[in-house]
């Protein structure tokens, strides 16, 4: 489909053609540079309400600053679509997202206005101030640098880290505070309440109507007192909003609240800014999803709504004539509340992500028990972990990309410290094409050499239904381990999922099919792979086993003893990092036990792969139904026996 | 020896006797806590600092609440001392931080005092308010929930989240922000700067004589204008101290700041707040090393300053014959300075350890170019990052285990984004007498599943010379890979450790002895057992081979074959986990070629490893001399003989 930019937007090839533009004709750009992005969205899809709000912010930006010297962070980075297209990247945006296309995401690689590459929430801070301390070792005070935070991303740890080390620098960095009240669901915590109440100015008119009540009563002093009360309130004003700001307290000059959608004041103000030497931090009121109606409206369902039409705001769904199996989030989020209408001792947590993860079911069904505490994975965990102290069965539901972010506390406060909690890992595998900052590629590597720890991945829905039930188990509670539980984004194999749930042995793996030439050893769903694999391949007159392991830790060891015991060839498969992951398990149980089968390891290999549908991802890396056929056929012709 | 506690405090078994006490006595029991520390730490070593400045607060808690059922938790914990001699652990106080002994934090499973086991920093608020909602779910809404943490500690994001969080919500949860300015050096960062503005009230005065001066103008007015200037003073106290605080900001009540010497005072205010609901911050200033002279004085030193003399405040220092080889953190302080000087893009970073990894030297030498960021691992590698874009060459020195903190960072915002940060993992291996917090155990497995990462580890100084003189080679940083290299706590083996700086070709290991009999793989500073074994065993007829490999990532790929082309039997050491680790990898090398040589991995087993001398744990492991010596005589004796 073509989609023709406007005019102006037509003629951007790269900033510098922007600020050629007068500032009369800003408002234009904008209004081109969010049809263009709508026209885009709805029909290749993509994330869309969070560029929608930046627009004027965008196009500010890059007029305002000498990018790309000047150096723009992106926070996150799933709102620098406009970004993209004012860089170079307008008539190549339609490969937004797509195998071989540009990435959703600002990227080094890919272009240089693309100063740090992002997905990940609230490191823009950090970034941005070590910029501007190189910067300043070069001796160059006049390069800016300019960190576009949102709200939601502020109240990560790691953004406060930022701020705490450049509040107390005079490096040349502005903060902009991207407020919209919202992360991909509604934004939550103290801080949230925080902006709302300075943007509404609260504090400062409680005390100011204070004040004037105080001086009022004193009206004999007619013109005198005004004058009292008027600079009062200055001095007050002062002291309210700049010292005891809590940006200010943390040494950064606070500037705002603006709004962020009037292009006119943010190019005037972001110039002001620009003479103004230090840390500072500019505080905009945007909309998620601006201009666009349906989008502003219900901004959690258009974070990245998929294909739509324009003009209706419909968006589209796939209509299917037989039954489809339901996410993985989906089985997730009904199996916790049916197993916590059971156990009352059932808690979940997310950190952010209630639509994401699915736990918005449960937050729904039983508000007490379901927390959502805000982008904030490190929390999550040593939060849960003070839960698990007091005899809560605690389900911490993070994706397996951001886990990474809370590993000291998987490490220090729960494996250390003998606390059954149990992790749910979501979107681990291949995310898709969100792209390598979202693959979930190393937790199993990063999981199985904790002690203390338990590392399953289910292949199906019955088998996720069977490991949230057994993960909650008393006996299972008492092993004082933590419970990981990781499977991927997207759909399972089985449209009748609700089936009874049933314990499964920790430990335990299952035989999935008998056969004689060679053994398949699967972890999680792409063992749907090796099932498919097994029939083909049953038809060329390859008899292949397969072993469903259902555990990486620990391992079946009977199992694996009846397995290296039978066959010299094993290939395992798994949607994980081969170094240190299941099959490097399975080595080192041969070692242990001196087996010498010839063992061959599928999986995500020890590169950046970048983004793309799942299933070309695991083509290119050759764990599909292909690549493992393929595996299997060159083993088996070589007829390696060394047993 | 006998160390021998005062009247009162040889009467206290548990916080309930002391309880029993009249408020006036305290002052008393503190004195004698204080003592008995002071006795204990002199002849028998640990944290000395830290628990001296909680004393006061330490006794308070206990007196006022009902401990264990109410729960205190310590931040980090080196200084929760005088709280193990308080809660039955006087006694046996003198087997701290010794193999077998009691630990030098506060640990679950030692005693149920101890709520939440610790040792690294900021994570007791987001347990505690874990604990408080467990509570508020079991309708338990007298207890209380106590988190006692120093405002080092409170410049880690976890800290933040957690009060972002806890601000949000009515849980019954107290913050004691025990304020001394310090880490284990004295803290840095907007924070630090806010509270001593807050304690010494610089906004507030600063803007009540800005006020004044106005109103003292309108002298005309006379007693009326003292009334009004008394009013707006109150109202602005209220509003500056209270609404636009910081920690009011987030939804805390703030209360303070107190002295946190004053034991009658804290005992009072203490038992005011467990009146007041909801979550609440109480600010005490304490002084680091409290009540013994030098350790006021010198706090860095103090804070764990070994054995001295109690009296004279001498630390002992031994005295040896023979030069004795530099600790590994001075080789690295001192060589970066070294390189730094030839280097002018060379910088180095540190949350929070400059004494602790020897940057403080760099840091003296060029204070421009070596940054001290607060306790924020994720920050400093994020951070790092950000110069590593703008072509610094950065060395980001973080402990092994604090690096668990920032691996998301490492992931997301080093490797995926191809920036050639150095990561220098001091404390790599058992760290010691600070036990299973602290044993940098799984940095090579969570490292090496990592993209473009090099991992390595020298054998000695002279390697670590090496190592880092090579990262830094224009060669090298436009690999655009992250270059880690650890190395353990403690001492090297080389007094004459200033070699010339040589370069290292990367993946390349090295033999270190020729041999028939059996292999030896080793990483690290361990190989120096190996050397020592291989020595032992030839006199009883083993010939070993041993080859220090320098690099688990690249493996040294055309060394294993030709070790693995000879050897039948092949032993790996490494002083790191088990799982995914150093030997696993070299599995993975075998399997991928096709080697069936039997093979014995040594090294951290899959357990938590409690605290001890760094030689005990190794010979519990079995990878001391003598456990490989063992390890070694079994494998031959076996005479496998696969190939």
């Amino acid at each position: 489909m073509l989609i023709t930019p406007g005019k102006l937007l037509a003629s951007i090839d790269s900033p510098e053609d922007l600020r050629k533009l007068d500032r009369t004709q800003l408002p234009q750009v904008c209004n081109e540079l969010r049809q263009y992005i709508i026209d885009n969205v709805s029909v290749y899809g993509g994330h869309f309400g969070a560029s929608l709000g930046v627009v004027e912010l965008t196009v500010a930006l890059h007029y305002v600053f000498n990018t790309p010297d000047d150096q723009l962070v992106w926070d996150v980075g799933h709102q620098a679509y406009g970004h993209k297209i004012l860089t170079g990247r307008r008539d190549n945006f339609k490969t937004n997202r797509m195998y071989g296309g540009l990435s959703g995401f600002p990227k080094r690689k890919e272009n240089p206005y693309d100063t740090f590459g992002v997905g990940h929430s609230s490191t823009s801070i950090s970034a941005a101030l070590g910029m501007a301390v190189a910067s300043a070792l070069e001796e160059n005070y006049q390069r800016q640098h300019i960190a576009i935070i949102g709200d939601g991303a502020m109240t990560a740890g790691l953004a406060f880290e930022g701020m705490n080390h450049a509040g107390s620098t005079d490096s040349n960095l502005l903060i902009i505070l991207n407020d919209n009240c919202m992360a991909i669901d509604p934004n939550v915590g103290a801080l949230k309440e925080y902006l709302t109440d300075i943007t509404t100015s609260h504090t400062y008119n409680k005390v100011r109507d204070e004040v004037w009540n105080l001086l009022g009563k004193m009206s004999t002093f007619g013109k005198s007192a005004q004058e009292i009360v008027s600079k009062v309130e200055t001095a007050m004003k002062g002291a309210l909003l700049r010292q005891s700001n809590l940006f200010e307290s943390l040494g950064l000059r606070y500037f705002g609240p603006i709004d962020g959608h009037d292009i006119d004041h943010l190019t005037a103000v972001l110039n002001d800014l620009k003479d103004i030497p230090g840390p500072k931090i500019l505080h905009c009121i945007t909309v998620k999803g601006k201009g666009y109606g349906p989008a502003e409206k219900d901004q959690t369902k258009w974070h990245a709504p998929g294909l739509f039409d324009k003009v209706t705001g419909e968006i589209q769904k796939k209509i299917y004539d037989t039954p489809q199996a339901p996410k993985y989030q989906d089985v997730f989020g009904h199996t916790l509340v049916e197993l916590a209408e059971q156990n009352p001792r059932i808690v979940g947590v997310t950190p952010a992500m209630p639509s994401g993860s699915s736990l918005n079911i449960m937050m729904k069904a039983m508000p007490d028990r379901a927390f959502d505490v805000g982008i904030a994975e490190q929390h999550a965990v040593t939060f849960s972990a003070g839960m698990a102290t007091r005899g809560e069965v605690v389900y911490c539901n993070i994706y397996s990309t951001f886990m990474q972010r809370a590993y000291d506390q998987v490490v220090h406060d729960v494996c250390i410290q003998e606390l059954p909690v149990i992790f749910c890992l979501d979107r681990a595998g291949f995310a898709g094409a969100d792209g390598p900052t979202h693959h979930g590629a190393y937790d199993i590597a990063y999981m199985r050499c904790l002690p203390n720890m338990i590392v399953s991945a289910p292949m199906n829905e019955q088998e996720l239904r069977n490991l949230l039930y057994t993960a909650q188990l008393d006996k299972v509670q008492k092993g004082k381990q933590a419970f990981t539980i990781r499977y991927p984004r997207g759909q399972g194999v089985m449209p009748q999922w609700r089936t009874p749930l049933e314990e499964i042995q920790v430990g335990k793996g299952r035989k999935v099919r008998d056969g004689e030439d060679i053994a398949i050893l699967s972890i999680g769903h792409v063992g749907n792979y090796a099932v498919e694999v097994s029939d083909t391949l049953a038809k060329e007159g390859i008899s292949v086993a397969h072993y469903d392991m259902r555990f990486v830790k620990p391992l079946d060891e009977a199992l694996l003893h009846e397995v290296f015991s039978k066959f010299d060839r094993v290939i395992t498969v798994e949607d994980g990092c081969l170094p240190g992951g299941f099959g490097s398990a399975v080595l080192e149980f041969m070692a242990d036990h001196g087996y010498t089968s010839r063992l061959q390891r599928l999986g995500i290999p020890d590169r950046i792969v970048e983004h793309g549908e799942q299933i070309e991802l695991h083509h290119e890396c050759g764990f599909d139904p292909e690549g493992i056929a393929k595996a299997v056929r060159a083993m088996v012709e070589q007829g390696i026996k060394v047993l």
